[in-house]
């Protein structure tokens, strides 16, 4: 049996808080950092131990994971004399789970090839609650071997770990992903706007749509009541969908791809967010459809 | 208790022909009327009577359903002398299944209510397999107490009845519901297209939704060898769905609502249709998107 991985987690933001928990409850040995030292207390209190720089997280490690919320984020803990990268050597593993653009993760992708260290990109499909319960999906690029010897950490956080290709694989079906969900979440809006301006009850919608096997669908369950009560508290924050968005975009115009509806998608959500709905719910874009509707009524 | 009525069917196409046959498996007093008169064959076999006339099966019946493509066919069978509104007098019902626009059929309750006629307008959500197995949604526009009596007369087609309020309530609902469905089509097909160009196998995008428990949906595991064999055979022909997406922008517009991604779902499904692919499934979408990368391989 191999020892397991010392683990390094920077990035105690909902989302890597609930996994390094997860991580830790499965019973290993995990190390943290985080750029506002207050989230890092409560594992200070359950005996992890708590770096003060991604550097001296490193040297306490042999997998860093990241799970931070842009390229920036991931720049200040990787790069220069306080970064992980600094301190690490051949045989190392660093696993990216932030969701960055396929361009970055391929650049970070060729540095660690460079320095001899092991790299899975692997975001995840799921949210704050999956993230809670271990129920995520993890899409990892990387060589099969190192996904294999990880299994266990990984599985630590998710239900299933889908091995994508070499990175920026994992990256790139993330994005898939995501433009489904951005798509499911617009489709919903527009049919519930739809149902408002017609005059039919909205809620009908989501009955109809629950009673229907082919289209029952959890999600739309877990946004029915943002829609139906136009209240959108944040769950999935527009901004970070934006974000996505707007890979999903640069990425197919990189490859000759055109997808208008993804176009479309991304167009409302910018609207959105120029409206300064950043931080609500995705779903907030069914405010900015409805708008219209109400100013007439008034 | 009350005498169960005698019931004419008009459109033995794929859909009506399943929801005949289930309400003579039901019990009910079943006659029928097809344009092309060889479709009546099976249902005479099993001891219906066959009209040869739209006005002949109303004269036969206390419940006319009808179950028809367009506008065009509702007039060919409901309009002139040998139409079925000619020979309809007070207290019969008229209930048309058929998907057309809100507009025809608020005209179509305004002809009832002045001849006495009650009239439902109720499509429905589900395709040929739900139809065959009685398990469509079926949405009803109408005065309550029409809906209530006619629910086991329903209920023999489907497994729930919505009701979305007065006509053309049912046909509003189920422009929403398939503007849903539409835009998960897209969503799908655009998410498959974007795993391609990056060079992921698209199928993992299924995997990864089929993972997940908010995004695990039965349209999409339908849907999946379409996108990944890159072959479209009808289940739910394109050109159906495009004139439903027509409905839409046309409704939404008459309401003074804006919807951005369905007019970019539109746009493509009238792309893939000039495109010659109006008789294949809706998903041959899909194609379109894809045929530039193919073109770039080559």
């Amino acid at each position: 049996m191999s020892i397991p991985p010392r683990i390094g987690f920077i990035g105690l933001g909902i989302m890597g808080r609930a996994m390094a928990l997860n991580l830790v409850k499965a019973g290993f040995q995990v190390s943290v950092y985080n750029r506002t030292r207050q989230r890092t207390t409560e594992f200070a209190d359950m005996g992890c131990e708590v770096a003060s720089t991604p550097r001296a997280l490193a040297k306490l490690s042999d997998t860093v994971i990241t799970m931070v919320s842009d390229p920036a984020a991931m720049d200040a803990v990787l790069e220069g004399p306080e970064g992980v990268l600094g301190a690490f050597s051949g045989g190392n593993t660093l696993i990216n789970m932030s969701t960055v653009s396929c361009e970055y993760t391929k650049a970070l992708a060729a540095k660690c090839r460079v320095a001899g260290v092991n790299f899975l990109d692997c975001p995840v499909s799921g949210s704050k609650p999956a993230a809670e319960s271990g129920q995520l999906v993890l899409l990892a690029g990387g060589d099969e071997a190192v996904v294999k010897k990880l299994d266990p950490v990984l599985k630590a956080m998710g239900r299933a770990v889908i091995h994508a290709g070499q990175p920026p694989a994992g990256t790139a079906l993330k994005l898939c992903v995501n433009l489904v969900l951005a798509h499911m979440t617009t489709a919903v809006a527009e049919g519930a706007a739809l149902a408002e301006a017609q005059g039919v009850d909205p809620a009908l919608v989501f009955t109809t749509l629950a009673e229907n096997p082919a289209m029952n669908c959890g999600y739309f369950a877990l946004k029915r009541n943002n829609l139906v009560n136009k209240d959108y508290p944040p769950a999935f924050p527009l901004k970070h969908m934006l974000k996505d968005a707007r890979f999903m975009l640069s990425e197919a115009r990189a490859k000759g791809l055109e997808l208008p509806v993804t176009q479309a998608v991304a167009g409302l959500m910018e609207r959105s967010y120029n409206s300064g709905y950043g931080d609500k719910d995705l779903t907030v874009i069914h405010r900015n459809l409805t708008e219209p509707l109400n100013a007439a009524k008034e």
